[in-house]
C-alpha cells in the first residue's frame, strides 16, 4: 500500500482519468486543458456536501461519492446539458485508504455512467467537505432556463416526491428504513437524459433539491409569473402518501427536498406528446399570471399545507440564493 | 440589512457579476453558461483554503478572499492561460455580513484586476472551507506544460523565494512581522502576464506553491530529466538571506512554499532576450540528463541543505500529488 497521502489520492483518482478524447491535459499539471468545438457553450455547476450538514455521519463513503456526483449531474440535467468534466475539491481529516476507495468507487460509478472524466481538483486536510465542479456543454443557447415559464404552461415533475425526505427523517430518528427508500436518499438518479430531451420543448426547468415549493418558487420569481398546484396530483410513493393522508402534513412532498427530480413548465399543447413519451412524468399544476404559488385540494379549495412546506410557501418572494 | 443568509450572499457576490460579454448566464440559474470561440481551449483549476490549515485563524477575511483568488490565478499563470470565470464553493459556519463583506472585497479586488467574473458556486454551512474553481482559456495547444523541460534548458524563477514562509513562521510564533513581509504571505502576486508571455518561449513551467524543490521536482518527473541548482543564485530578500547565511538552513527559499512565483525552463539561447525583457527574473540552474535534483554551493561543492527542504529533496522521486 502506498505510504504517502499523495499516492493514495493518485491511486483512487488519477489512474481513472483517461475517458475522453477532448481532455487535452487532465490531472497532473497546474490545470486541465479541454477541447471545445465551435458553436458550443460550457455549462458549469458546483455543489458541496458537508458532513453533519448534508449527510449524517453514518452515511457510507460510497454513497457520499455517488451523491456528490448525482447532485451536480442533477444541476446539469436542469440545464439540459451534456455532462463532460469534473473537478473535485476534497477536504478530508486524514488520508484513509478504505474511505477513499469507497468514496471514489461511488463517485466513478455515476461518472462512468455519464462519461464524465475527473480532470483535476485539490486535496486538502481539514473537516470533511466535498465540493465538485461539474462542466457540461450545450449547443449555443440551447439550454433550459429558470426564467422562461409562460402563463398557461403546464407544470410537470419527474418521478416521485418526498421519499428522500422520509428516509432522512427515519435515519435521523434511528428508525429502520427500507433499502428502496434509503436508495432514494443516498443514490438519487439525476434526470440527465430527460433534461437533454426537454431542451427544445420546455419553457423553464429546475431540479428539486430544496423542495418543490422553494425550487418552483425560483422559476416563478425568475419568470415573473405565479402558479396553481393540485395537491392530489403530486406524485408520491405509498409510504409518503400514507403519511400525508394520516397527518394532512404535506411537507414531505412539498418541502423536504433532496428529491433531485426535475420540475419544468411546458406549453399545454405540447403536453400530450411529452406524457406519452415519458411515462414517469406527472402534471401537477399550471402557470398563471397572478404572482405567488397557490395549492388546491381535490375539492378545489385553497390549501394551507402544514409544516416547513408552508413556511417556504409563505416566503416565496424572498431573494434567490446566490452564488 | 437583509435578514436571510441567501440575501447576504447575494449582496456580496451576485451583484458584482456583470463583467464579461462571454457570460451567457451567470449566477442565478442551475449552472453558468459561457461562450467560447473556435480554436480555444478551456483551462480549469481548483484550489481550496481551510482555516487552521492554509491560514491561521488571525488572517483577515480580506486577505483570505484575496489569496484564494491569487493561488488559483497562479495556477493559470503557470499554464500561460488568460483568466476568465470563477466558481466559488463557500462553506461558512454562519452568515456573518462583516466577514462576507471583507472576504468578497478581497476576492473581487484581484478578480477585477484580471477581469475574472464570478459565475456561480455553492454556499453551505460548515467549518470554514473556501474552494475556488477558476477557468481560463488558451489558443489551442498554446499552453505551458510541466512535461516539456529539455536537457540544457536554463531554470528560471520570478521574484524572490522564502518571504512568505518567513512571514508565516513569524505569525505562528506570535512575532511581529514587517507589513511588506506579511504582504508576501497574504497577498501573493500571481504572475499571470509573465505566464502568458512565456507560452511561445518556455519549455516547461509550474508555480511555486509547495516550495521550489517540490515544484521543480514535478517538472523533472514529468519531463524525465534532472536539474542542477546554484544555491547562491536563488533570489532572496535581505531578511531571508540573513537567516540563510547565519544558519546555513536553506529551507525557507527551497521548501517553505507559498511563494506563488513561477519556475520555468527555457532554452539557453533564448535566455538573454528573456532576461532583458523581464528584469525580475533569476536564472538559478540548468536541466541535465542525470535524473534527480542536485544543489551546488558557490564553491562548486554538492550541497546538502538542512531542514525540510532537504527531506523534500531526498524524496523527489515519490509520485505526484493528484488530483
Amino acid at each position: 500500500m502506498p505510504s504517502s497521502e499523495f499516492s493514495l489520492i493518485k491511486e483512487y483518482f488519477a489512474k481513472r482519468s483517461s475517458l475522453r478524447d477532448d481532455v487535452v491535459t487532465g490531472i497532473g499539471d497546474d490545470a486541465a486543458v479541454l477541447q471545445l468545438a465551435t458553436n458550443q457553450q460550457l455549462v458549469v455547476t458546483t455543489d458541496t456536501l458537508v458532513k453533519g450538514v448534508h449527510f449524517p455521519s453514518t452515511t457510507s463513503p460510497f454513497d457520499i461519492g455517488y451523491k456528490l456526483m448525482a447532485v451536480n449531474l442533477s444541476d446539469l440535467a436542469a440545464m439540459g446539458a451534456q455532462p463532460r468534466w469534473a473537478s473535485l475539491a476534497l477536504t478530508i481529516p486524514e488520508a484513509n485508504s478504505d474511505w477513499l476507495e469507497q468514496f471514489s468507487a461511488g463517485l466513478f460509478e455515476l461518472a462512468d455512467q455519464y462519461s464524465v472524466q475527473l480532470i483535476g481538483g485539490d486535496t486538502t486536510c481539514g473537516p470533511l467537505t466535498l465540493s465538485l465542479t461539474l462542466h457540461g456543454v450545450v449547443q449555443s443557447d440551447n439550454y433550459l432556463k429558470r426564467s422562461g415559464a409562460q402563463v398557461g404552461d403546464a407544470i410537470v415533475v419527474s418521478g416521485q416526491l418526498g421519499d428522500a425526505g422520509l428516509a432522512l427523517k427515519k435515519v435521523l430518528a434511528n428508525q429502520s428504513a427500507e433499502s428502496e427508500l434509503l436508495k432514494r436518499l443516498n443514490r438519487p438518479e439525476p434526470r440527465v437524459e430527460l433534461g437533454q430531451s426537454l431542451v427544445s420543448s420546455a419553457n423553464s426547468a429546475i431540479d428539486i433539491s430544496d423542495g418543490l415549493l422553494a425550487d418552483l418558487g425560483h422559476i416563478l420569481i425568475a419568470s415573473q409569473v405565479g402558479a396553481e398546484l393540485q395537491l392530489e396530483n403530486l406524485p408520491m410513493s405509498a409510504a409518503v402518501k400514507s403519511i400525508v393522508s394520516s397527518t394532512d402534513d404535506w411537507s414531505l412532498p412539498l418541502a423536504a427536498g433532496d428529491d433531485y427530480e426535475l420540475c419544468f413548465t411546458i406549453a399545454e399543447s405540447a403536453l400530450p406528446q411529452l406524457l406519452s413519451q415519458h411515462p414517469g412524468l406527472s402534471r401537477i399544476g399550471t402557470i398563471v399570471e397572478q404572482q405567488g404559488l397557490r395549492c388546491f385540494t381535490s375539492a378545489g379549495e385553497l390549501a394551507t399545507p402544514h409544516g416547513r412546506g408552508y413556511e417556504h410557501f409563505a416566503s416565496i418572494h424572498v431573494e434567490e440564493p446566490a452564488p
